[in-house]
């Protein structure tokens, strides 16, 4: 089959991945699952993993088929799977756990000990088909389209899986700040939206994001490059901050603005990331506040996450590529020139 | 009456305060009360009160008595206090509420719209009187002496705070480190010794203070001077890290422990500062830790520490000073020489 | 002034209060409020009250004024009064609290040591005036209407705060039921759906109020005159039952449904009362659900609710009558002749 | 190989179960494991099982072999099992779980919806080996003798599970009261001890088992048939009750106490079982308390427990008896003849 497959590390995401012909993928496990995969979402930890930022993260072998937001129609079950049978429509979490050590029993998934991270450890979803397993998909309802719910399966949950913690430190009247209205702060933003009745405003500096935003249900929007963010905030806030602050960016500008714009005894989640945080402790012991690091969110999230698409309460902006176009996808979101999600169609 | 107060700030410990004949305390309002000062504890605070430090984050108008941990007895009760009567012994929680705003009404006092702070924005404890309102007091139990309880009020309650946040998320076979093992840590490690059942290690640089920990109920302890941190935690952990680290110190070193001594989704709490957070975005999302900024405890935590004193669950260790030996204190504490707390005894 | 005043216990609700001449109530603590009533909402707790049922669980003195609903203008306020001066529109919580007894240090207003309830234990609002207190009254946001937002001062609140416990158990996905879409029922299935994202089915046997329930957001509806709500509920849940219940009835006929339309683990919140309980404590212990009592909200989920009507969230259904009309009502909800909620405007 | 079946349902404690011969288990999955049993507690469950109690809530076909609380060293494993091998020492969480529906991947063990449950639904460890699954089997520290710790498999998760419930809610100085010092409650109440800071009142008619509970850590005991309970409480709780009840026993009379001993906004939590709940919805509503119905633990909690075991916080008393004294069990149990927990040793 023909995989998109990473052969080094480089800067250039004109030339990142090569088009291989692979063998298919094959099940030696009695959970193991093969999905033909319909959708495949580009994500910006691709563009990262390119870079090779992560190598001083997680093991990783080259070449390696990318590719992590995966959804199909399962071809192939192990002889002891249950869950789905040969023609399902399935969404895939990203992960696949052991199901066995203390963070799985605790439904922890992301830090199972024994874990495998198809496009990231294991070869991925930019391909046609992909290997996971039993404890890693989920059936989809009738009439969710599988190309169409792909980037769920990473973008959705990792925004989810912010928002979720967030919302339950939120009450109604109180605020909330979404920072970055792009692949995953157009999902978070509306999981917020769905799941509490506080004030929400959303920053970015793109004119397109910040309309996006409004048509989403945020309250207020932001341009950090020409207002004082800050104020701002103060004034919407009338003086208290915001209660929860959703970090879809992650630079050091971003982190910045926790000691101006939280507010005391509130969270600014950190789901972006690229820049560091430099903060004197002082800062967090006056303002009470926190920086909350935040992952992809657990198996259980990306069923609830599905039960809000299901709803109608989450709209994913997605555009479709096939996978000779890879490489000029990675490189148009290198230039923040995609809007909403990608999604490669093996 | 007299009073230690500081009139302009300086790095000059050793001459940092002047001792003031100054006007008694008088109450204006219904809920006055006034505190004939037992004891009255010297914390890390007090040095960063006198260089400057808290001008950027509070108001503040000189001359002012320091002083926010106090303890003694009611002498004067303005008309429509209930709750305490002349010759009542208190301990005096370090802020004055209104208990009208929205965070009074959830309990979080430290973020009332209307905070005084005794020591820090008014006048406080090292003085023969103190002026504090009847939701600042709490009545001792019999037997419970007031000089010794005084750096609770703070100390004591600021380290409690940073610890129940810690215990609500520990479980009997988990790890929590406590980072500092000095005023506030050696209280910290006993509040979580008597509220958990987890395995603790203390690290503090100082051979007496390591002791201390394992004499409190530290079951490992950790020299940063001479071992490598992560990889004695790495050991004690089995490789999972520890779930919840409290760090007491707030150095750049400390709060770079992070990523690499907290477990996966666990918590590094800020309580001591000094120094600053510097870390990629990245490492905290990989590790999916957050950076818990704490500050004072509650009263109604204050009211659980009086209780842990009355068990006997936490013994705290002081030396009494005069009014007179105020700057000799605040000396000694900037070079490390105080175990324990220093109390004043006006 | 004219006040609708309870002489006697009885079953005759038409005649049940009567209309006197009483003195305007006089402010002595610098906390007091005087309120000119423009609305005080009558609840099924005072028909309880007429009966003589509350004697068992506080102390009355008769003559009483009763009204425990009410909003109007503020027309005096004692010295030490800041939050609220005279003009201002207010919502009144039920109760006065002292706010220095541990309940109300930790928010739990109505676990207050020392409270009252006008209404209920002091005189209340079916007067031209009420004597209240600051930390009983919320400043209305402009364009709010004192005489249709006065139910929610203890019906809202009272279904909003059992809401509260509920969502925070909710996820996108789950089931929640509520039992009894009346005066409480109607305003908990609104609050119920702006704050979470599940499939929300409403249980009540009249037509009229399953029609309201499923134009304020119920998914699914149940007459259980007519169907068997467990097997409904059966079928809606694919068998798990649902996560949350919320029992706006608390007949014997209400309680009895838990153990087969709970699901494992879930709750069923006693908000109704008049029936009881009873149940083998092995049902509990196989389904693991808990029957949890629920009183009214605290004050800060006041401030929630006023936000949630605020934002459109929460449409109460009101019928406004005169002080003179006020037997007619109390006989008119005795026979389940009220929709939403009857508010009286003296 | 021997087993002691249950042949049909009676009251007959001392003919109820036969020793029959059967044949060993065999593994037909890739995680089964076998597990020579080297200790089986007896449970009051067991006698509820022999007189019928069950068959309302689970399926079950006779004859069975009985005994749920089992541990020993496994003798042989399916052929994907990684977590244990042949030889090593091992406790049998009570329920085999599929690891892939919602609850398990909530960590929700006991609400899997695929749950086995040997000697309740499927044949149970009154035998001289049992089989069960890799999720279900916990490695016991070096040093932890296998028939010691048996009865923590069901009767010390059971205990510890109801105890976590009842610890996240209580802080030092509030009260808990532990009703019943038997099998599961002298369990219940040194994990009370261990992980929190309060005042623990226990309830038990028998002089033997209140000096245990004293022995184990009670700072208070009642003599409920000699004592007035409610008085008793009110007068060491100073009038605000206790916040939280863990009732080991669930007979009409002690479900009765929680309107007078349970403080406002606390809950009784049911472990026993055997009689009703007979309570106004009312009396739930006033005193907004909870009966909370409470099951056997996760298998994460059985790992905590272990881990308390395992520091010496909980001392297991129990007495030995063959395979063929079984009956002679059963019998003294239902006598009440039995103090902690008898073991069988097939």
């Amino acid at each position: 089959m023909l995989a998109a497959r990473l052969h080094e590390y480089t800067e250039e995401m004109g030339e990142a991945l090569s088009i291989d012909e692979v063998d298919n993928p094959q099940i030696t496990r009695s959970d193991g699952v093969v999905v033909e995969v319909e959708g495949a979402g580009w994500c910006q930890t691709d563009n990262h993993i390119i870079e090779g930022m992560w190598t001083d993260y997680v093991e990783q072998q080259l070449p390696l088929t990318l590719g992590h937001e995966n959804a199909g129609t399962v071809v192939e079950t192990g002889d002891e799977v249950t869950l789905v049978e040969e023609g399902d429509k399935v969404i895939c979490h990203p992960v696949m756990t052991c199901g066995k050590c203390r963070p799985c029993r605790l439904g922890e998934d992301m830090h199972c000990e024994n874990l495998d991270f198809p496009g990231l450890t294991t070869d991925g979803g930019f391909a046609e088909e992909l290997l996971t397993a039993e404890r890693s998909v989920i059936k989809l309802p009738d009439g969710v389209d599988t190309t169409d719910i792909a980037p769920h399966a990473d973008a959705g949950i990792t925004a989810y899986h912010a928002v979720k913690k967030a919302t339950r430190q939120l009450n109604p009247g109180d605020h909330a700040v979404v920072i970055g209205v792009g692949g995953l702060g157009h999902i978070g933003l509306q999981c917020l939206d769905a799941t509490s009745a506080v004030t929400i405003t959303a920053i970015d500096p793109k004119a397109a994001a910040r309309d996006l935003a409004e048509e989403l249900g945020a309250h207020h929007t932001v341009d950090p490059s020409a207002e004082d963010v800050a104020s701002v905030i103060d004034d919407i806030t009338d003086g208290t901050g915001a209660q929860q602050v959703v970090d879809f960016v992650g630079r050091d500008e971003t982190t910045a603005l926790a000691p101006d714009i939280v507010a005391g005894g509130g969270d600014h989640h950190i789901v972006g990331y690229g820049g560091h945080i430099h903060e004197p402790a002082q800062s967090l012991v006056d303002g009470e506040f926190s920086y909350k690091g935040t992952l992809v969110g657990r198996y259980a999230e990306l069923q609830e996450l599905v039960a809000l698409v299901d709803r109608g309460d989450v709209d994913l902006r997605t555009t479709r590529y096939g996978l000779d176009d890879i490489n000029t996808v990675a490189e148009k979101l290198e230039h923040g020139e995609i809007e909403g999600r990608a999604v490669i169609t093996p």
